[in-house]
């Protein structure tokens, strides 16, 4: 593949997750494994992450054989990052039942010198004192995309506006863009984190889809309805990756491409809540994300033609 | 105008409606009053109602000037209609603060000889049977479609379920279509719908748009990202009025026109929600609408083309 290569740093953690459907217990997950399932679909990935050694092996072995670069993982002493989470029926809705950072507490992200070049980079929602250590780590990207969650918004306030001020797109979840800009009202909101320095925000609503603003575009896409949603876990970073992923496969940042960017990471969220954990993910082919790209595009569509005028006037 | 009529039967009332922009008392609402200020852009409306004598007589004044022909609207001895309900700042949600049926209780809509021939019906959320009765003295009508909710699911849900055998166009919320189906999947839900009868199901999500099914046909419309959102009392029958009246004026029920329907229904609920009550309403304009409707357009395309097949193949 010619894309350019994309850098993730996130998590990478081992999830026990209950649904209403069923539970899985130390899966593998964490935005940056999310990220990078969906963004190599379209572009090769390299991924700056820690795990503790008991990582079973096949985990990074897995990525590494869908093509995702997994130097810049650091096997440290220790447990790795470890998250359980229930939903309900309203699966938008989730409890968190237990957060053991382990190796994840002192992690200082290292971009290994080959990594170094990358032209688009996601910085996955970790502290904003570490992304903006990768930050500083890399060469003239093209595009940096950032990710961030409730706990650095009112822990981390400053030093996550400091870094904005160096991010391209700005992708967060409804809840999130609403607290960071302290306004209610959702253009509004993303109006404001505008104002902060990205000159893109995506806003992302979970089962009711995302919304783009950019400076002087609006865009909204649904999500794909579903008959069968199994778990939400990673859907959010599986979108930033498959938006991501399609923004460096096709070389292109115009509004009509970060339009169908967003349609791509739609698909790709749609494929993980499909299963639980990233087996969604793991054997999602080509031929079927361009599928379902062309019937979320029929889902959408609507004419211009104003019948009336021509019967009735 | 040369479209073809609508019948609308429903509610007019009084409301008493808090929202944390402001309050209103002894507005004037009903969802038969949203409907038809809604259609009534398009196509001449015909409305069925009761009011009680302390109706002060600007507002059945105020909806003739407005194009609509009350001409079935009955004045009986007693008190009007009243609703009171209070939202927060998530004004998806709406508490009710009191119902008071009054002359409302013991109507029994009488459909004058001058509207039986009324090619486009749409019952409003009253009582199923009270639907049945209006259904009898229509003859012929091209289109049929109905609204519900929740307490008549619950208390007269066989009476529901004879009445939509006859209906083509069901228009409901995401609550009501789950409870309904008695399925908690959107998409299922709406599949199970169209078994009931109807041959398109449209399910309003409030903030998050709406969504038709059909029977080989699904459709997604988001609501108008508005920065300025007043009071939504009405919005879903302002939807299905320009929706409806969209229809008749187009003379068209394909999937396309459908599609086009729903995206003007979504216009003129966006308008709705802007002020309190039925004000709104009042003053938009065709042009407004017009434009509303192509930025709506212009929100929600995005393109085909994939350029990752050009530079990257």
């Amino acid at each position: 593949m010619s894309a350019p290569p994309i850098l993730v740093v996130g998590s990478v953690a081992l999830d026990d997750i209950r649904t209403p459907f069923g539970e899985v217990s130390e899966a593998f997950g964490g935005s940056a494994a999310y990220f990078s399932l969906a963004a190599r679909v379209f572009a090769p990935v390299r991924m700056v992450a820690v795990v503790g050694n008991d990582l079973p092996a096949e985990h990074l072995d897995d990525l590494q054989a869908q093509g995702v670069d997994t130097r810049g993982v650091e096997v440290a002493d220790g447990l790795t990052f470890r998250w359980g989470g229930e939903y309900g029926y309203d699966l938008n809705a989730r409890k968190t039942l237990f957060t053991h950072l382990n190796v994840f507490e002192s992690f200082h992200p290292s971009v290994p010198a080959a990594f170094r070049r990358s032209p688009y980079v996601f910085l996955g929602n970790i502290h904003p004192a570490l992304q903006a250590e990768v930050l500083e780590q890399v060469e003239d990207p093209v595009l940096v995309a950032l990710d961030t969650m409730n706990l650095w918004i009112e822990t981390a306030r400053s030093e996550l506006l400091q870094v904005l001020g160096s991010v391209d797109l700005l992708i967060l979840n409804d809840s999130e863009a609403r607290e960071l800009a302290g306004e209610p009202n959702l253009v509004r909101a993303g109006r404001g984190l505008l104002e902060l320095g990205p000159s893109c925000v995506v806003i992302k609503k979970g089962e009711h889809g995302a919304l783009m603003l950019g400076e002087s575009s609006m865009f909204c896409s649904p999500a794909v309805p579903l008959e069968q949603v199994c778990d939400p876990t990673g859907a959010g970073d599986a979108f930033a990756g498959g938006l991501v992923g399609h923004l460096a496969a096709s070389g292109d940042l115009s509004d009509d491409a970060m339009r169908r960017a967003i349609a791509y990471g739609t698909v790709l969220a749609s494929y993980t809540v499909e299963d639980f954990g990233v087996a969604g993910l793991r054997d999602v082919e080509r031929a079927d994300i361009e599928k379902r790209y062309r019937e979320l595009r029929l889902l959408t569509q609507f004419g211009v033609e104003d019948p009336v005028q021509k019967t009735h006037a």
